[in-house]
C-alpha cells in the first residue's frame, strides 16, 4: 500500500508568505524530511515527527521519504523558497527516476512556494520586471565552466540575473569572479542587489553598483539580483531606492 | 496625506495559492485596481470598491493607483502570479519613475506571489530544477529581434526557458516561430510544457516533444516550458509523466 509524498516549500521563512494549499499538506502528513532549520519553520504536533537532515544530503533524504511514503506513510519533504528551484523536487525526481518500481507508484503532490527571488525583488521594487534568468552558483553539481558560460550568455542576452547559492565556506571565492565577468559585459552602474532572508525579522537587504559590488556583503542565505543594462533606480526622499527594470526594451544589451 | 499602496499577486489563481500576507493587504484596502479576472478572484467586502480596467492599460491603472493613494486612500493593485514578473510591479515603478514627486512618498508595499512557471513546474515534477530562464513573448513592449536574441542565448547557454504571454489574437505567430528558432538549437526529444490554469478547476498541463511542439495548444493563459538537453522524462504506469532537470549538469547545451 502506497501512501503520499508531498514536497513543499516554506517560502523564504516568514510563515505569511507560505501558502495555505502548504499550510495544509503540513497539518495531514505525519513524517517530515528536510534540512533542519527549514523544518524549525513549521510548528509540528507532537505526533508528527521529524527528520532533520544536512542540507548537502538531498538525494538520500529524498529516498528515505520516497521509502517511507511507498510504506504507506503521509511524508512531507520540507524546502526552503519553492521545491522545484534548486531544491528538493528535482532531488526527489531523481531519485524515483533511479530507485525501485513501488517508488513510482507513489501519489506525489508538488506545492509551490514563493522563490527567494520573487520576494528579494518585492522588497526593492521590480528588478525582475522583465527577462530573466535564475543562475546557481555552486559548482559542486556542474563544472565552473558551464557558470561562466551562462553568465556570459544571460549578460549578452540583456537578462536580469539572479544568483542563487552565491557563496558558502567551501565556496569563497565564485561570486567575486562571477562579479569580475559581468563587469565586462554590463554597466559599472548595473544595481546589484544582496538580499537576505526577505521577510524575516533578521532581513538585511542592500545596493551596491557592479563597479564596486562586494561579493563579502553575500552568505548561503542571500539572493543576489543583478540588474541589466536597463535597469533603472528612482531616488525617494526618506525611503530606500525602488529598482525596477521596466516592461519595454529598446534592444539587447550590446545592440 | 499620503496613504498605502499594496500591490499583490494572487498567484495562478487558486485561492490556497495565494499568501496570507496578500490575502491580509485585500482585507486591509479598500480600493482595488486590477485586470477584472483578476479582481474577480478576490472576494471583496460591500465596502470595498473595484476598478477594473483592461490587461492592456497598465500605466494608467498604475498613475489611477498612486494618485488614489497619495491623496490617503489605502489602495490594492492586483496582478495575477507574482506582481514582479512580467506584472503590474514594474508598471507601478514606471509611474512612479515618471509621476509627481507625491508619488514618491506613497508607501508601497509590494507582496509577492506563485508565479505561473513555478506552479506548472510542480504540477509536473521539477522542470526549473536547474538553471532556468523567463521570456515574455510579447513584442508589443520590445522588438522582435530582442526576442529571438534572447531565445538564442538561453538555448546556447543550457538554460530551462518559461516563455510568459506566448499568444494572443493579436500576437497569433510569435510561438511558432520560437519553436522554429529553438528546434535547431535543441534535441528534438525535448519536453515542452504547456501550462494552463495551474491549480484552477479548469487547469489544462500537456507535453510534447519540440520537434512536434503545436503553438495552438497555448493560448492567453498559458506558461510554456521548454526544457534543456539535460531535461529527463521519467514513466509511470498510472500516472502523469514526471518530467524534472536535474540538479547537476555535465556541461551547456552543445560542449
Amino acid at each position: 500500500m502506497s501512501g503520499r509524498l508531498f514536497v513543499i516549500g516554506t517560502g523564504p521563512g516568514n510563515p505569511d508568505q507560505m501558502t495555505p494549499e502548504a499550510h495544509a499538506a503540513v497539518s495531514k502528513a505525519t513524517v517530515f524530511f528536510g534540512y533542519g532549520p527549514y523544518l524549525d519553520r513549521l510548528n509540528l504536533r507532537a505526533d508528527q515527527t521529524r527528520q532533520a537532515s544536512d542540507n548537502r544530503e538531498e538525494l538520500d533524504r529524498a529516498g528515505a521519504a520516497l521509502r517511507a511514503a511507498s510504506e504507506g506513510a503521509i511524508v512531507c519533504v520540507v524546502s526552503g523558497g519553492d521545491p522545484g528551484v534548486f531544491a528538493m523536487a528535482a532531488a526527489v525526481c531523481e531519485a524515483v527516476d533511479d530507485g525501485p518500481d513501488a517508488w513510482r507508484d507513489v501519489d506525489l503532490v508538488i506545492l509551490p512556494g514563493i522563490t527567494a527571488m520573487l520576494a528579494v525583488a518585492a522588497r526593492v521594487g521590480a528588478p525582475l520586471g522583465h527577462d530573466f534568468c535564475a543562475i546557481s552558483l555552486s559548482d559542486n553539481l556542474k563544472p565552473w565552466a558551464t557558470i561562466e558560460k551562462r553568465l556570459a550568455s544571460a549578460a549578452e542576452g540583456g537578462f536580469v540575473i539572479a544568483l542563487y547559492n552565491p557563496i558558502s565556506k567551501a565556496r569563497p571565492w565564485q561570486l567575486g569572479k562571477a562579479f569580475e565577468l559581468l563587469r565586462e559585459k554590463l554597466p559599472g552602474s548595473t544595481p546589484v542587489i544582496f538580499g537576505r532572508a526577505a521577510g524575516r525579522p533578521d532581513e538585511r537587504i542592500s545596493v551596491q553598483p557592479l563597479n564596486v559590488a562586494d561579493a563579502a556583503m553575500a552568505d548561503m542565505a542571500t539572493c543576489v539580483i543583478i540588474g541589466s543594462a536597463e535597469t533603472k533606480i528612482i531616488e525617494r526622499e526618506g525611503k530606500a531606492d525602488l529598482i525596477y527594470t521596466p516592461r519595454f526594451s529598446g534592444g539587447a544589451a550590446g545592440d
